[in-house]
């Protein structure tokens, strides 16, 4: 079945990409700037020689689509912009996996497989020029906030909309992509891990169970400012002291949490000079959990024990609501084949959480069933030209991602009792 | 004995100041200002009505001497300048308390006691506008590092020699104030205390032991940014953690210490972002003690807790001096006096080092037998508008300050073995 599959094809078209968009401090590809639009047209133009109908919807998104006797349609997707200074996987890994994916469907079957075959590189997914991430996916998922998106401006002013209506795309319609989902029977999207879990159990691969739910707030301790000579240590009502005593016990919330995991990002002091007992504290707090309940809990312990140690410091705490967002589990059946497609290809799987969102999350959340897979990423960094990954693994993940393709397209034909061309 | 000292005449003399040389802000008069110059001209009338000697030294310190029978003299300090939006009290209290006493002392012994009688009014002692406090006081004493104050600029960039100039003062002459403390044999000075501690105690005055010795540090964490997502809480190297759990521990080693003190007056974090671990925390420890073995414990204790965390968390600290200063701890004798003189005329004393330092130091620290007798400060505030002293603690305190010059000026007969003219 995978004969016409050629994997190194696809590493040699990222290190293509990479030379034609990227500079000695790494990928350039921001969404809606020029050298993203060389990007597109790079991709459009390998697209072009399959049978494949090519067409941009409403929010910027580019669709490949390999009509099928079905319009019932498998979903592969992808994003082929970058942070500034980014890696030569993240995002565009998914989508060269994906046109490597169709030219052998379309191969294999003379160019009509039973369901239909979609590639899709999601517009924006990084928010790297408007600080708001995962655009084009949201926007067709409907969660996109217009209000909220409609006055995001780049570090130069332009705003979301002019950016937009630049590239064709008109604002103020770009939820009319929803459309494209219509028909969708399946999402997939391969990544690097951008973390260290599969490196550490020298893992190549994982199947993985879901984007994270996360809880961001920040925590602002209030006590009394006090000279620091003059002030006996039992007088203090030290708000930075409150902070220090709770920190540990918040990571151990994340511990005790089983897969959850915190992060204290940030901690700034008032009036934070040497000469005087921090009078106010402030932190960040960013919690996730691929459970609901489990992140739900993780929230409530890390509040009470903001008020135990605020009481005990005799201080006061409080708290504000910086962002949240619910964990989007992704499909059973399909994390199962993933897990032996991945198996099946190098032997051994790990199942395992993202914490990072991508646009698969998107998808998931407007109701169609989703899975990705990941590759293990070398240092377990993203996001910065050292982001690498073994050229082996690259090989063994294209191989795994086409072997879930194949058994996914078979698993919406169950799902929809179509009668198989080739059964 | 007391029959000519009138502590009301201080008070009325106090608000007098405040009237001339504050606004809605507080008091104003920073020294080497133009406000600063009208509050010692005002000074210098008052003190034309005493048979004393006036004249400004070297460094720019204003001088009035009475003459006694010996040379032996016994000094009185404070110092009229203020912080900009200062208080009604701190400095000026000490000096219009040492006015009313050579008051006093002048009828008393019709203008000749039998050892001489010198108020100091110091210049700059709060080091507001060029940064470096105690600057007459530690010129007189030999302390101040010429090569250091050279360079020091005010907020418009004026050169502190520059300034000096105006008020007929040469920079590089400053240290032959020196001669003033030649025949010194006892100083004295009365202060705010600048904290709670009498406050807390419900006791108007006390009798101070010394002024603490202080070690400041910053101490630097180095661990490694991770993704706030996708690295497992076992993974990370969290330079904030460490800081956390070292914190706790640091206070506990100034509560060990006795009556140490010290404080986490600021902390930074980097990259400082919600989404990441934090890789490099920043702390600045200010650590002060009476007695210099137990400073020197708490800073090597503070130094071992530090690697311990440090090790605990994989990560690493670095330590850097950003200041020190010895304690200086005041006369035996004269602290007994001081307790004396405080409980004839309120029955309670309480014994207590000084967090501030204050130009008493630079004088203790140039050989002289000093010590400070402090009234109780309301709120525990000063440096601010809303500094205050209850008006009947500021006349006991005048009582006792008056008190403990009589006691030391028979102390100073005792020890040159002078003949006490009326014995």
């Amino acid at each position: 079945m995978n004969s016409s599959l050629n994997p190194k094809r696809t590493i040699v078209e990222l290190k293509d990409l990479r030379t034609l968009t990227g500079n000695e401090h790494g990928a350039q590809r921001v969404a809606f700037t020029p050298t993203w639009s060389k990007a597109r047209a790079w991709l459009r133009a390998k697209l072009e020689q399959l049978p494949v109908e090519i067409h941009t919807d409403a929010a910027g998104n580019l669709w490949a689509t390999l009509r099928g006797e079905s319009k019932k349609a498998l979903l592969i997707g992808g994003h082929i912009d970058s942070v500034p200074n980014g890696g030569w996987l993240d995002g565009c890994l998914n989508v060269m996996a994906g046109v490597e994916i169709l030219r052998r469907i379309s191969a294999q079957y003379n160019g009509k497989p039973l369901v239909t075959v979609r590639l899709v590189d999601w517009a924006d997914e990084e928010g790297a020029r408007f600080g708001k991430s995962l655009f084009g996916s949201s926007a067709c998922s409907g969660n996109l906030n217009l209000d909220e998106a409609r006055g995001l401006k780049d570090k130069d002013g332009v705003l979301l909309p002019d950016a937009l209506k630049k590239i064709g795309v008109e604002f103020e319609r770009v939820k009319d992509s929803g459309i494209e989902l219509k028909d969708a029977a399946a999402y997939l999207e391969l990544h690097i891990e951008q973390g260290p879990v599969l490196l550490d159990l020298d893992l190549p691969l994982g199947a993985v169970l879901g984007t994270f739910g996360v809880e961001r707030h920040a925590i602002t301790f209030h006590g009394q400012a006090a000279h620091s000579g003059s002030t006996p240590m039992i007088r203090r009502q030290d708000a930075f002291l409150a902070v220090a005593k709770m920190s540990p016990e918040i990571y151990k919330i994340a511990e005790r949490s089983g897969d959850g995991v915190c992060t204290i990002g940030s901690c700034t002091t008032k009036p934070g000079i040497v000469t005087s007992v921090v009078e106010e504290c402030r932190i960040t707090l960013d919690q996730r959990h691929l459970d609901g309940a489990a992140l739900a809990r993780m929230l409530q312990d890390a509040k009470q024990a903001s008020e135990r140690f605020a009481q005990e410091g005799n201080v006061r705490v409080s708290w504000e609501r910086l962002w949240q967002i619910a964990p989007r589990p992704f499909n059973d059946e399909l994390i199962a084949l993933c897990d032996e497609s991945i198996r099946e290809t190098c032997g051994q799987v790990h199942r395992l959480p993202s914490g990072p969102l991508h646009d698969a999350a998107e998808v998931a959340a407007a109701g169609v069933p989703t899975v990705m897979m990941f590759v293990q990423s070398l240092h377990g960094i993203s996001h910065n030209k050292i982001e690498d990954t073994h050229e082996e693994h690259l090989e063994l993940a294209i191989r795994a991602f086409n072997e879930l393709a194949e058994k996914t397209m078979l698993w919406i034909q169950k799902q929809s009792h179509l009668v198989p061309i080739q059964s």
